[in-house]
This record gives C-alpha cells, structure tokens and sequence, in this order.
C-alpha cells in the first residue's frame, strides 16, 4: 500500500467530503471523520492496518468550488504538513450552472476550474509525498444529460491532471457505474449528488484500491 | 457467500446493534440503518453485490438485554419473515452487574442468558434459511478483568450454542483483538463499549468474513 | 369558469398538495393551505374572483399513495361534503418501487392504482359536482428514463379514467415541459419531484386553465 | 413586456418585501425569494416567460422605512447592477406615527420621505433601464380612516414622483380595493396591513399589469 | 364594594380573557391569572383590599366562542362553586364571520349567542351571590365599520341580559371610547381585538368600578 | 398631576423595574415596559390620561447597584433627554452583603451608596423638570431582620436625598406595610424581593399617589 | 451503624428530597439521585463503608405533601420492599397556608398531618428493619415568624411519632440553627426553603450522625 | 485545620474540577461551584466550618492541561490574589496520548509537565499561604495496564514537586484504592475518567484528610 508508517493524509473537497466533519480539523473521536466515505476510507483503513498509525485529517467544506479550496489552501492543506493530499473538487462548479442558471457569479467555467487546480497540484507537489486526484461525479446513468456531460468535461481536467503529474487517479464516476446498473438513482441519492452511505462505500472502495489497500491487510 | 438474491436479513441487538436506527424498523433512506456494524456491513453488501438487491432490516435497541429481546422477538424478528436473522446480545446482560451492582433485577444471568437464547434459537430455526450468532464483547485487553472475563463466559454460551445447532458464528471479541494489539482501548472507546467507527468496522469486517462476503464481489 | 358562488373545493393528494398545510384541514388564515400549488390556485382564485366567495381545503398528506387515499376518503374528502374534489396521486406509488426497491410493500403497481382509483371516483361521483384529475409527474425530461416511463403509465391511468368518467384533466406533465425545455430539473427541483414555487405555479397555472379560470376575472 | 432576456430586477422595500426571505439576498433555490408578492412575481415570471431567464433579487428588509433605505441604497441597490429597480416604501413611515405616536424619533413625516425618495431615485435613474414604484397601501375601506388618509398623501407622492420621472407606477392600494368590496379587513390580514397569500396575489397581479406581463405568456 | 371577605369571584372569557393564564386553573403565584385584564383586577384589588382576601381564578380560553363556554361550563364554572361569575365571550363569536366568512361551520349567530348565553345564566344564577357580565368590543372607532355594527349588536345582547336578569353590567365598548379619542387604533391592539396592558388597564378599571371598587380602599 | 402634556420620564432602576423590559430600551408595543411596576404605571397612565401622551421609557437593568447605575447613567438617563427621572436603586447593594457576603468587591456599603447617588442627583438635576426617588425595599414584615435593618438605612439615605434636594419620594417600604399586614411573605414573593403584580401594583399605587395621580384622571 | 451488609434505603419526600432525581425511581448512575441530600448521603455513605454495597432508592417528589405521600406509598415504598424508610414531609403542608391562603384545597392542616402519618409508620413499620424520620423545617431564625411557627409544630409531630414509635429521629430544624448562627437565610436559600448544596450537607451530615455514621469509616 | 478565618481558596484544574462550573469564576450561589469534588468541599467545609466564612473558587476548565493552565495562570490564580490554591492537572496530558495517539500536537509528555508544573509553583509560592498539589488519577485498578502505569509516573512529579516544595499533597489516586477494591471501574466512571459522585466523594474526603478538616468540626 502506499502509505507508510505514521504517515498523514488530508482529504480536501466540498459537501461530500465533508459530512459534518468536526472543525477546524476533521479528526480525533467519535464522528469527527463526518460520516461519507471520508470516514469509511479512515474505518476500514485503521481496523485493517492498526499498526500503521496513520492520521486522516478532513477538509472538506460544504458547497465549495476549487475556487474556495483555493482562497484557503494555506490554512486547510499545506499547514498541516500532510504527507497526502486527496482532492475531490468540482461538483459545486458545475451544478450552480446547472440549479441557479442566472446567478453566474457562483459559477465556476473549465478554465478557471483547470488553471487553479494546475495552480493548487503545483504548489503542494515539492512538499508532499504524493496527491491523489479524484473526480467529481454525478449520480446519472444517462450520457447525453447536460450536465452529467458537463461534469465528464471536469473529470477528464482530473484525469489529464493526473496523467501530467503522476499523480494517483480515483475515478469516482466509473466506480460508481456498477450500482447505477442495479440501482435507480433516486435510490443512491434523491438529488443525484449526495449519495447514502452505500455510494459513499463505492467512492471509499475505489479510492482504496487506488492506494494499494488490501482486504485483509496482507501486500503491505 | 451465503446470501442469495433478494434475501432478507434481520439483525436484532443492543445498542451496538442499534446506533440511532430509524423506528419501528431500521432499513430505507439515509441513516436508516444507525451509524454502526449493521450500516456499514449493508454498504458494504449493496456497494459490491448490488446486483443481488439484498434487504438488511436493523431492529437493535440500546440497553437490551437477552430478556428484552425475547419480549420483543414476534413483532421484531419472525413476523418480519427474514432469510437470516443475526443477533449480537449480551453485553447489558453483564454490564449491568458491574455498573450498578446493587440493582440486581436489571442483571441476567449466565443460566437465563444460554436458557433465553436457547428457546429464541428454536423457535427461529425452521422459520429460517440460517442464523448468525455474534458474540458479546468487552474491549479490554486484559483477560483478568472481571468484566472481562464475565463477557467470555457469555461469548463461550454463544459459541456452545452456535456449534450445537450449526449456525454461523461471529466471534467479535477476537475479532477486536489485533485492534488492541495497536491502539489502548480509550483510543476505541471511552467506556470500553461502544467503540468509534473503526472498532464498527471490525465487526463488520469479522461478520462478513462469516458470511462468505469477497472484497471484489467475486466467488459468490 | 367552472366554479359558482360559494362552492367548495377539496384538494386531496401527497407532498405536492400537502406543502406543510394546517391540521387536520387545511384552510384559513396564513399558511393554512400550505406553500405549494394548492395555495396559489386560492390566492389566484381568491384575488381575481373575490365575489365568488370560494371555500377551498387542502387535505393532502406527505409521502401518501393511492392506498392511503383510500384509508382516509370517507373522513377526508366525502364528510367534508365538497362540491369538487382534485386528486393528484401516484408520485409516491411510482418513486417507492425506484427508491427503496427492496421494501416491496411500500409498492403499489399499476393495477392497484388503478382499481383503487376507480372506486374512489365511483363513490364520489354521484355525490359532487364534479372531479377534477391531475396526473402525478416527474421532473425528467428524458422519456427513456425509467422511472418517467413509469410515471407515464401512471399518468395514462389518469387521463383513461379522466375519459371514461368525463372529469375535468390536468396533465400537469406536459404543463411542465415548457419549463423543462428552458431549465435543467435540478433548477426545479433537487429531487426531480418537489418543485420550488416556479414549478407549482406551472402547476397552479394547467389547473386554472382546465377549470376556465380567466387572468382578469372576466368570462365567468 | 418590459422585461428583455437575462433582465436583472432588485425589488426593495420593508416587510411587504421581505417576507423572510434569504440573507444577505433574496434569491436562489426554495424560498429564498420570501413567500410574499416578490415570490409570486418571480413564480409567475419563471413558469409563464422560462426562455427570458430574469433574474429577480428581493432585497426587503421589515421594519424599513425610506431612511432606513437610503442607508443601504449603494449595497443593496446600485452595487448589484440592476437593469430594474422596484422600490415599495413608506408603510412604516406611516404607521410608527401611529402605533407609537410618542416615539417621534421613529417617525418619517411627509418631506423628508419624499425628499429622500427623489434623491434615491436621481441616483438610480441614469443607472439602470427603468424604475419602478409601488405605492405603500393600508388595507382599511374607510377613507376618513386617519392612517389611510395618511397612507394616500405617501402614495400620492409615489404618483407625482412616478410621473415626474417617467417611472413605472403600481397603484397598490388601488389594486386591493375590489378584494376590500367583497371580504373584510381582518380577513386579508388581522393588522390591516401584512396580507395573506391572497392579498400579495393581487399586489403581485397589478405589477405584472404594471409590465405588460401576458398570463399566457404571449406578446412578449 | 360588592365583594366580601373571602369571596371567590371565577372569570371566564376568550384569549382576552386568558392571556396565558396557568392551566388548569388560572390562579396561584406568579403570571398564574396571565397578562391581561384579570391579573390587573387580582392586583388592585388584592393590593388595596388585602384584608377581604379574595380569591380569583381566571378560566378563559383562547378563540374560545359561547359555544364553547357551554361545553365546559360545568367543570370550569360550577364546579369550582364561585360565589361570583364574570363573563366575557363574542369577540370570536363576532369576528369568524369576518376574518374566515367561507368556514360557516365556525360562525356562532345572534340567536345562538343569546340563547346559549340565556341558558348560562339560568343555570348559574341560583348558585352564586352574582353574575358580572362586560360586553365584547372591537377597538374600531368607526361607527359605520360592519364588523364593529355586529360587535355592537352582540353587546346589545349582553346589555339586554344583564337588565332582564339584574346582573353587574360592564360596558367594555363604552370604557375603550376614551381611548380611541386619543389614540390610534393601532397604537393599542395591531389587530384590533387584543389590546395592549393599557386598554386591559381600561378594562380592569371599567370592571372594578362596575363593582363599587375605591382606589384608595375606602367605602368598602 | 405633576406629568405635563406630552412629559417623558426615564425610570431606572434593577430588577424591580426591569422586569424583562425591552432593550436596549423599555418603551414601544407589548411588553417593552417589562411585566412590573413600570408597565402597571405606565397602563394606568395612560388609560386614565390618553390626552396627555406621556412617554416612559425603562432602563431597569436586573442585577444593577448604584455603582452600576453610574456606569450607564450617561447612555440610560441623560441621553434620553428626559423631563422626570424615577430612581430605585439600592436592593442588590444591600442583598449581596448577605447572600454572598465572602464575595465582598460585590458589595456597595452605605458611604459609597450615599455618595454615588449624590453625584446622580447633582448632575442630572438641572437637567430635568425633577426627580423622583423611591425606597429600596425588603418584603420582610420583622423590623429585627438583620437585612431589612440594613435596607432601612439605605431607605434612609434616599429619604434624606430627596429632603436635601427637593425631590418627590416614595417611600416603597411603607407602601408595602399594610400588604404584610395581611399577607405572609412568601405570598408576595418567595424571595422577599420579587413581588409578584400584586406587589407591583402597590408599588405603583405609591408612585401614582406620589405624583398626584387620580384614579377618575380628575384634578389635573 | 444502623445499616447492614446491602441493606436497601428507600427516601421519600418533597423536593427537598426530589431535586430532579431520576424517575420512576432515583437509582441508578451519574445524577439519579437528584442533587440534594440524598445524593450527599450516598456518596458518603458508598465512598465511607464501599464494602457493605447498600441500595438507597430516591423517591421524592416535588410540591408533594402528606396527602401525596399516602396517595403512592403502596408502588414508591411497599413495592420496593425497603429494609428502611427515611420520611421528611411536612414542608408543602405548612407552606400552602401561607403562600396560597386562599386556596384553602392545597392546604394539609395538623390533624390531616398527624393522622397520615401515623397511617403510614402503622402499615410500614411491621415490613421493614427501621423508619428514620426527619423534621421539616424552614430556613428561619426568628421564632416568631408565623411559618416558622407553623413548621416547628408539624415538627413535633415527627418527634413525638418518632418518641411513639422508636424509630430514628432526625432534627433537621436543629441541624440547621448552626449555619444560621453565621449566615443570614438569604445565603443559604432565598426561598428559605430549598437551601443550596451547604445546607443539604447539613442535612445529609445530621442524617448521618443520626445512623451512626463514622466519618473515616471506623466503628462501623 | 489548615485554613484560616476568610481565607481565600482557589482551585483550578481540568474537568474533574470544572463540573459545569459558573464562567467566569466558580463560586456564588446554587451550581455556582459546579457538581464535583470543589462543590462537596466547598459544602462540608461551609456546613462544618460556618464560622470561619472561607471563599472557595472553582476556575477548572475542562479539557485543560498543564499547558492550558500556564496560559490563563495570571487571570484565573495570581489576580484572584488567593490565600491558598489547589491544583489538580495531569489527566489529559496523559489521555490524549492513549485516545488520540495520532494527533501528537495535544500530548504533554512527562518533562513538559514537569517543568510547567514547577514554574507554576515558583511563581505562586512568594504569593500564598501554601499550595496544595492533588495527583492525577485513573480508575484502572490494573497497575499493569499502560495509561495507569502513565497516569503514576505524573502523579509521582506531582509527589516530588509536593515534597520538594514543601506543599500540602493529597493522593487521589490512593484515596480511590479503597472503592476499586469493592466496585468494578465501570461502577464509578464509565470512561474510568470523570467518576460519580461517590468518586468526587472519595477525592473530596481525602482533600479534606489532607487540610486537616475534623467531620465534627472540632480540633480546629
């Protein structure tokens, strides 16, 4: 697996990354995770590596875009020294195009979206050990909605971003293509972004395997 | 693994069990399912096996012990009609005894406990494809505490009954044990009980190791 | 217009029609008729017909299904002895088989619908001046969805019945096309079922336009 | 109709605007618009005229009089670049003269409302595509009545203001009379003053007059 | 004075009434006789004639309509076994018929008021040493309004009793007149029925000399 | 009456005229009087002289001593502007010397009572058309009670103050005497020093008669 | 000392013996013994003498009386099948007549007082090892107070059924005289009734000393 | 007894001693001390000692460590100007290292607490009559387990700075021995951390040992 002994890992992004994480900082007891795949991923990897002692800090914060990931970067990700950095941004950039079409300053276009997260992957890359890139996602099976469409065009931001810095890639929109072929979207998440904790189990289940966990913690 | 397509399982208990379920019945949206084993083994199911559309229903209640259960067992387990039923009982049953020692009719004892769960066993059996017995748990390292040994007394009636009339079996607190290994119990749990979402996760870690359940959905 | 001095409407239905209407009827000052379509028919019939001294109630209930119209007829619509009764019913019928797949009694099929619906109108009719047929919805304007395709069938119910008992129609899914086709579903609604106030009023509006409501209050 | 594509309209006002509306701007998703006529405005807008895609932002704050507008004129008005400015004032000015006859400080007598209206509106004008002004209204028949009479003279400045400046003027207290021919005072609004639902349809209704508003959204 | 030494003296009456009086009887320390006019009565006469030690419990009703009042008569009245009952009841009787004129089931006419209150009277006359009655009233200074023609009339009813049957007559329409002289309907009650602590001052001191009260315990 | 047409008058004081009075001032609509001696006055005030429009405003602070008073004395009496100033002050001064008496820098000793109160007097008197001073008080009938002892001599001070500088007294303490008299303690205030209205009105009652109040508004 | 090797202590009461204990029966962890003296009691009691692993059960209830007492001695004493009962009633008996004089109903006068009692120790004292009875009292010290009085009379009562029928006598009234030597009521209860955790401790201390407590444990 | 007419105590710790104490400072009436060891202190010695007028203030905050308290030494110790201080602080300088070993930034390891601990006392011991130094403690009756084997080694700095510096010592730790012997851990604090009362009991007896306290308030 990838991470290391004692090694530390700080997940940033928006409302599903948060969760109703503890703050300033999510993490210490009880639900200070939140309770998304954030928590799942930090579950499953403390009960299967306890040895390992790792640290998982979630900064995620409702409703943000990149752009608001960017205005506290200093505070929320390079502070904390992390040894990791996980980053799922994106959703928020495209939806307020898409739920409140006249109110265009909330909005978030490509450009802006790939020249700050290329800004962001910058400037954390030397002082990290590595980060992992994964992307927004909306829970619609059908391709030629507009904006399931329109947040394939962010995904693939990530996926280039990722295949231009060598970063680990979580690819959240596949990985949650195997439940939408069994379950109606309305089952996931009424609002096809908010996923119950079964959507949030795929999302952790896809970000383990992009870091090498193992089930039952062998392959260390 | 055990679970066929469209099974319907019942998982009954105390307050490990119940974690803030929804009432009367803990299955459906959102946080139905509690914050505990039973909602992260459902994820777990349904985020890996959704094509077998599984039915997990949570009927724990805190503060039960064995007697309360069988109060409640027709309305909260057979007319249910599951495939399988689950049942992780016992640790008010001891507790009780050791937390407020004096009020002796809140105290089950281990002659009640095995006789108790014995009749709830053989009324449920012809009515079901299989039961899953969980032992009780105490999370405390040290095998001469008297909690602790009182617990692993009423884990072994668990275990004796589980051998006698085939049933799977869920040992729980050896399941917590490698946790133990790297982390104090207070690092678990404040009250050495109810652990945090890591101790939840090795149950259900433990439970689906029982149940046949492979990390990739494969071999079923 | 339909409606003559002093006649009384009872509007029956699901969270659509309920909107947080007063109990047990809903009428009166405020907030009494709720905040969704039934509440805007009153204020539009009220203000631009105030010498007809209308008298409407709102006695839908959230999450209700034909079933549950049923249980509640006699109390609910017939005792109340209305003039004219509305029905907008099926939503949740549909959504439960989508939602929570599994919990099949939560479902009711078509045919249920069907006949239930049939026996309503059948007590009703000789006792009214007239039933008024609103068709459920689904804010999806992808017809190959398959839980619009479902709607649509329970809407097919709606206007066959509509034809047979020669009630007044409100197809009130084709009166939100026209908002469909300039605004993404999540613009009206999160859910693609709980319109905001835009999307009642377009339901208020088909409602209006069915029963020869005039903007100025002339043709009467 | 007035209104061009993608229009941006501010409505401002006292608690008639309001009507709890979000903070620090009245617009978005839900009942960020209030549930008063500003909402009916913006639903009626929306669902009859969804291809114009305007934008409205309800900037009421209650209590308000003209002083306290001009106070926040450059934040909530000029600074959010409106092509339509709606301004419905005067209604406290009025009644703290008469609910608190005493607390004289609290009162806006005829001049300074009307000194500050024209400086309000001269600042705006060159600004914007057009001004719209309501008069304030009180919801009492008699017209020795001493507060209506009062509410005439402030709404008889909004008349000559509308007309020296070539504004859009809504005649609200007008538009409520034929309500007041047919139900009492107390049944639009117990305080003669904040109307139900059916009252701020009608103020809605004689502003969508006011702007050539089409109720099937023809002649546009 | 009309009250002697250790007189117990049962009010009861609508929202005017009861003003969050204590439940289930109005009487005891603190705020148990509410905020209006019976707490004001209770004060000045158990502060100036503190040696009669009177008893007063205060039973009104919010919304409460004679109609009501007879259905709780025997245990709110009788059974308490006053020595003297003061009534106040119509406003509601009265102002359904105007805030609400559709929901008819909710109006109590001329003849049922009179009757029932006729009928209350009888009853009660044989067991008590006497019977106050206060007239309702409507704080509306226009003659010519209907809502104050009708409250007028209901008064007249209660006149009309109090002479047949010789009881204490309180005119609270004729005690408020001074007021309205000076003041501003608005400035006592928004709504015009539930005064401020001055117009239940007004009423308290039209009560109190009604029954021979001296503001400074003389002439007793 | 000593009130001219259209007089204002500041009341200070603590918890006694505080009562829950509006902030940051007790004047206005409802209850901003508080529920005691204040608002009593202020309701017979007013209904008694509706022509003379009198304006009181409390600025009772619940807790305060002189010392306090002094802080705010700017802010709270001066600034207001006022015709009349009322003063009663002087209940906690005392009170915390015997129920917190190790907590001495909470305690105001009779000199610097005297001298704080002095300076009050001397700055504010030629500002106003006059002051009135009224007794601290302790409902505790036995003159051998050590605090009402202390009380006394605090009464005294604000006796002599109101010789020296001419200014209306009233003297609390004997305006509750005949109450004790006939009631116990504990009837008008468990505490001995929260009466409850009966209290307050014969607080009131003393303050009227104090400023040539007649009950009938004759005599003015 | 008086109690035995897991003997079982049932203490009934008034809120003197209530202070919010848990219901239905003050047992248990954390603050189910209320925080009063009972709590002191056995806190001192189980941290003194761990090893005799006594049961005290709290069922005090707050305004209770005699009347109350007699009204569920049989499910708050009998049924609880105490080896003690500790008594102290008496308190709400006296201070109805005083603070309610008119409401003659609340009042429990001394014959009403004796008799119950008597009745009470009469069906209790064959079922139990001992009755412990403890004075009401009043934080009073002048012996002419009228309720200080009253309450010394019902205290003899308890002295001379306690002297009748040899139970343990507890003066709690004595066991307070030495506080008051040095504080003045206020300090200790503004009330004079429900004193702060000093005078508990007083209390719990002169319980105590009555059983035979040993403060160090010694002599048991 | 160690302490002296008026003397002035202050004690400050973590959440042992805070117990939901009043902020800013713990003394004052009712709950003012909180509901832990300062309060049964504060009343034994107050009911024992009535004459000696001792001030107790709480100033624990819970949570703190010896770090927190070296930031707020000045304000909550030294400017209280304090015959005496108590310190009890160590607990969670020790948890938080076993419950979150991750999250190093809130462990104080032994030298730091050691070397603030010895600062804190050269500070204060120009400036007080003594300082009474109390162990931290932890109900784990297993001397092997690790945070207990922790938990000693602090309380022996606190053993040697006592003997060091010549102040008063109380060992809590040994004082609660005695109840460990006859209740299982989980009987006094479910977290073996924050016991019931019977605990603060025991922690309060062996302070009370330590300053020289007699139960009968004789030898002082």
């Amino acid at each position: 697996m990838l991470f290391a002994q004692e090694d530390k890992l700080v997940l940033i992004g928006d409302s599903i990354t948060d969760c109703g994480r503890k703050r300033p900082y999510g993490e210490g007891r009880n639900d200070a995770y939140g309770t998304g795949y954030v928590s799942a991923i930090n579950a499953l990897l403390q009960s299967t590596y306890p040895e390992l002692k790792l640290r998982l800090i979630n900064t995620g914060i409702s409703g943000n875009t990149v752009r608001d990931l960017q205005d506290r970067w200093e505070t929320d990700v390079l502070d904390l020294k992390p040894d990791w950095v996980s980053i799922m941004i994106g959703i928020n950039d495209v939806w307020r195009q898409f739920d409140q079409p006249q109110i265009t300053e909330s909005h978030v276009y490509l450009e802006e979206y790939r020249d700050t997260l290329e800004a962001l992957i910058q400037v954390t890359k030397p002082q990290v050990k590595g980060i992992i890139l994964m992307t927004p996602f909306y829970i619609e099976p059908n391709p030629e909605d507009a904006m399931r469409q329109a947040m394939d065009q962010y995904g693939q931001v990530i996926k280039e971003a990722a295949a231009k810095h060598g970063t680990v890639l979580i690819d959240v929109q596949a990985a949650l293509e195997p439940l939408l072929a069994h379950r109606y979207p309305a089952a996931l998440a009424w609002d096809r972004v908010h996923p119950d904790l079964t959507g949030h189990m795929a999302i952790a289940r896809a970000f383990l395997e992009g870091v090498g966990f193992s089930w039952n913690g062998a392959a260390r």
